[in-house]
């Protein structure tokens, strides 16, 4: 599916209103928002055949009674009507509808035929889709409101670009008293313009500074990548809620909207790897969105200072920043010093900073504090943690609003962030304030740490561009190959696996192991048996020809025995190798975004404590590292309580190689399975290795 | 010191203020509070030599001037007025004074010196004094506001009981909208009415329904237990925000109150014991507090269904419920039919619900499906989540809030949460009759989720009482026992260890390694070496008399020059353990709070993934069970992946059995560190143990 041109669509130049009324119901709402809301009513054209006038603009009866041409028709009418008002649309060279009727893929199999009989028309008319069973867009940028919900009057143009999978969340996020909005779109059904479409028109429009999305699924995975990729590279946050990280929500998601939620795991690491922030749930999403548009420059880093006007609320921010994990700053001598000057004989100048009635109380001895703390080049940023109390104006409020509006306006302050401790958004004074001086109003506590570590993140995001491994085939059957043949494979790409031979008789293993040194290790060879020790399989430490020999016979009686058909084709034999910590790799390749690579340490930490590390392949090398740096157990490869220090370059360089040996077999390897692999202080092998490819 | 009698000081029936004043500051702001918000004006004494009359009201020249008794005065002058006006109060028979000046113990030494004085004085006179450098308190069941920042009108009467030792806290709490009070109390510094004090009024209080606090540290912890213990019995909740958790906010609350923090560690293990509600944050403190206040009646559980009008948001709440551990009821094959025949066809029965216009748009269909949901036996609680969007005011939520309000009002509904998705208090019409119904409006999502899942929590906990081992008497000096004394001293309390001997001389090795059997451990027996392995001390596996001799003499070589000074009492020998999971049990006992116990696996998960649990001792069976199984490591003791299931339950009896041991020796042990002890399917066995105890 190519690219739609949403031009028509979401920035048109003349709009027709099918099934305009002055009743409530689609009709009527859409038209009294549009009447209201709308910027330039002179190409507005209302159909109704049975009014003459509505709300004393003239009616038409039928699109095709309209002179020239109509970029967008907002059809109110309910399902049956759709396609035919389409191909009237089509003659008026219109380019996209907004159809908000239900009755489509959300009710079950009938629906879709309906919705499919939807796209493939408006895909033969040209005409760009929004919906069905969608709430409308609203584009605050040209001044269209083609939106089917009553919305109370309030300034609400911004540069948040807001696209939602649900309805019922736009109109969350319309009533959110922060977000000022470039477009707000409802997608619902999404039948030939899809949220990756929307997406990506938002991430090129330059009035859009951050876009915020809520997701269920990913129908174009190549064309999102394109456009997380163009985000990546001009910096431009996008944040999005995507439900599927529960069982239940990946069903519900499956019942809803039909979008098939694919891996949710491997979509998440494609987040992470473009930069994307990640909201758990709306407020997050709303807040963390709110941040990013009003704050006029990123920090350079995370390290914080917070400025508090209590002792206690000091003490609740100092925990808050440790459990969210942001970086309290260390002032610098003299910035400590000039501070101190400023206190009153009994404060103490820490991080965070009770400031006292000596400062937080008297606006121009604030905004010194401020000035100074921002010159300090160990601060990246300053966050005011004070609750904006409108039933208690204490003039403290005043005070801090002042000096943070005062200071801002005198440029070259390092950003600041605002953190209530209880709700805040009923002060719209102050907030308006906050908002003009580039200053977030965060949400509350917890909220408001965590909007403030992502927004620290991504400042320092660096995106590693080694280009996305999408398969280009759809493939379907799988088969394992044997370890002897999966590392043969892994050798074949570069990969340093031990030594190893294939004997098919006692006799041949017996010469074949003088190439090899005892101990040996041997298990048997066949692509039928994948769990070798459970039926006798594999026997280690041989440590001469005698032990062999029985090891050999054992392995084939045992195996041939409790694996009745399997196709056994003698044994592998490798040396024992030095034991050291033991890690796991694995790859799996997502037949939307490709393959994911997976490093974990042995089986416990990885099954019961799920410490794993997950990334897109291919890695580079300094990737690679952050994934094992960023392991729990990271400390037992890095000398933990006196043991050795294991090489992790050696590993790090091994999890780069296996990398690329998945991303350039994205349309051959299914699944990699390496482990264990050992580390030790001088290197790392691979012990065992299970590649799973495709038939085709 | 005993408990003060707060009764004066919180319900007094005659009031004097002094520095009672018309203009801004403490003196006008108190007396403006006052007259706006106090019931009862007639036996209010207004002091200030100045004037004749303030606001229209007698002004008394001193509190001497005064006829009858003054129960309580509220001193708005500052620091070097207050002893000689607490002696004039003490001549009207005055028992309670709240004192807003500073200059005290927050100050530094010279302000502790101040605050020793006034706690002496105050003592001497038998006035419980609230403060100094205290914001005052409200008293809504009685109507007496001595608070000294001025605040806006709304009904805030309610049943909270809520204390804070900061001022600023206080505020917030005023401020937060769905807050409603018994008492709010700022105490300040905490002269000779410290924080416990409050705390036990409230837990006594009949008005008082739910007891929330912001606490910096602990000065009375027998007391504490004691009121905790009597919360617990009579299952009212106490909510208690306490900083400590990160080393900054300990440092913080040193130098902020003088607090002394104590082990935050073992506090938070005490309030867990008691049912104590933990908050993160003020917006969880206040939330939960509101929470309790509203709700009617708890749940007998946490089976929940979750209400939605957006597949979407169903989504959002499906992956909140997971990330919070709240169990989604399944419903009863019944329910499930009669809820799929109020859906219309498209419509599918899950939970989170998805309950479709067909149901949300209408309020009597929803009175159905609540009815309905709350019937079925596998329900515990419901809870709608939807967004109360003021500015967007769809039918939706009306007839939502009509549904609830009649269903709760037929009464013989299960408990009802709402949760909104965005910020929600600014449609107080709404919340009004949501509080009415007794249905508690939580905040936004993650806060909503975290305070559901803390109210099932409580609702579910069972007290065990076995009574609390606080010291008794001020240890100081502490040393360590040798492996064998440790071990004696365990067996002599019954606690079962493997069999032993010391041995003096190899020869004495050899004879008594008769009565044990090969192979030995052998390890070097001094008091004065605690790190045994590092000096050569530790010899294991070792198989006959010869080995024997050996092990002897290596070990008395090496310990004798590598720890020159130590008295070495020949080696401690015990057969070699049978080999098991590795597990760890300690116990801490705390200066004030008594032992607490611990327990973990091995040494890399209780250090680098902190997979421990803690509890004051004594323990019952279940709750050492309980702490077993909470583990996170459990599974490994379980029959994880084909490995043998070990005795948990000898494990869990020999928690106990420690538990006792620690209690009972409160006043003699310090420190215990039983590590590593084996647990394999037949059972437990301790291999190494080690007692610090007190000198005295």
């Amino acid at each position: 599916m190519s690219m739609m041109n949403l031009n028509k669509l979401i920035k048109p130049s003349t709009v027709a209103i099918v099934g305009a009324s002055e009743s409530a119901g689609f009709g009527g709402d859409t038209t009294k928002n549009y009447l209201k809301f709308s910027e330039n009513l002179d190409k507005l054209y209302l159909i109704n055949p049975k009014r003459e006038t509505i709300f004393g603009h003239k009616a038409y009866k039928s699109l095709l009674e309209v002179e020239g041409d109509i970029d967008l028709v907002i059809i109110c009418t309910p399902q049956s009507t759709i396609i035919p008002l389409l191909r009237e649309a089509s003659e008026k060279n219109c380019g996209g509808a907004v159809v908000f009727a239900s009755g489509y893929s959300e009710v079950g199999e009938e629906g879709r035929i309906k919705q499919q009989e939807l796209i493939e028309e408006a895909d033969r008319l040209g005409i760009a889709v929004m919906g069905p069973n969608c709430a409308g867009f609203a584009n605050y940028i040209n001044g269209i409101f083609a939106f089917a919900f009553l919305v109370e009057e309030r300034e609400r143009k911004g540069n948040i670009g807001f696209i939602s999978q649900s309805g019922q969340i736009i109109l969350s996020g319309l009533d959110s008293p922060n977000m000022g909005f470039s477009y707000c779109i409802s997608s619902g059904n999404s039948c030939n313009v899809k949220v990756e479409d929307y997406l990506d028109f938002l991430v090129d429009d330059e009035d859009t500074k951050v876009v915020a999305a809520y997701m269920e699924g990913v129908t174009k995975p190549a064309q999102l990548i394109e456009t997380l990729k163009k985000a990546a590279n001009k910096k431009k946050p996008i944040i999005i809620l995507k439900t599927g990280k529960s069982d239940k929500s990946q069903q519900l998601a499956a019942s809803h909207t039909g979008s098939l939620s694919g891996s949710d795991k491997v979509l998440r690491a494609v987040f992470k790897h473009y930069g994307v922030i990640e909201a758990d749930d709306l407020e997050e999403l709303c807040g963390a969105a709110a941040a990013f548009s009003w704050i006029d420059k990123l920090p350079e880093g995370g390290k914080t200072v917070f400025m508090n006007v209590s002792g206690g609320e000091a003490g609740v921010t100092a925990d808050l920043a440790d459990e969210f994990g942001i970086e309290l700053a260390e002032y610098k001598q003299e910035t400590k010093e000039y501070l101190m000057s400023l206190l009153p004989e009994y404060g103490s100048v820490n991080n965070p900073f009770d400031m006292t009635a000596g400062i937080g109380y008297n606006t121009p001895v604030l905004c010194e504090a401020i000035r100074t703390i921002s010159k300090d080049e160990n601060v990246d940023a300053i966050c005011l943690a004070y609750t904006i109390t409108p039933e208690i104006w204490d003039d403290t409020i005043a005070h801090m609003v002042e000096a943070v509006k005062i200071t801002r306006e005198e440029g070259n302050i390092k950003p600041v962030f605002w953190m209530p401790f209880i709700e805040h958004t009923r002060h719209l004074e102050s907030a308006n304030t906050l908002k003009d001086a580039g200053v977030p109003l965060l949400p509350t506590g917890k909220y408001a740490c965590e909007i403030m570590k992502k927004i620290f993140d991504f400042s320092v995001f660096e995106f590693e561009d080694l280009g996305a491994a999408i398969p280009e085939n759809v493939h379907n059957n799988t088969f394992a190959l044997s370890e002897y043949e999966s590392l043969c494979y892994l050798r074949d790409k570069g990969v340093n696996v031990p030594a190893m031979e294939v004997a098919l008789t006692p006799e041949e293993a017996v010469v074949k192991a003088e190439s090899l040194s005892y101990p040996l290790s041997v298990k048997v060879n066949s692509r039928d048996i994948m769990h070798k020790s459970d039926v006798g399989g594999v026997k280690l430490n041989i440590k001469n020809e005698e032990g062999l020999n029985k090891a050999f016979e054992d392995i084939i009686d045992s195996c041939s025995s409790k694996v009745p058909g399997a196709k056994i084709e003698g044994v592998l034999l490798k040396p024992m190798l030095e034991p050291g910590v033991e890690m796991i790799i694995g790859v799996n390749n997502d037949k939307d975004f490709g393959p994911t690579i997976m490093i974990g340490m042995g089986g416990v930490f990885v099954e019961l404590f799920k410490d794993v590390q997950l990334s897109p392949a291919p890695l580079t090398k300094s990737k690679a590292m952050s994934m094992i740096q960023k392991l729990k157990a990271y400390p037992l490869l890095n000398g933990y309580r006196g043991s050795k220090v294991c090489n992790t370059d050696a590993l790090a360089e091994l999890l780069v190689k296996i990398s690329e040996v998945a991303a350039n077999g994205k349309d051959t390897i299914k699944e990699m399975d390496i482990n264990p692999v050992f580390v030790t202080e001088k290197g790392v092998s691979i012990a065992d290795g299970l590649l799973i490819v495709y038939e085709d």
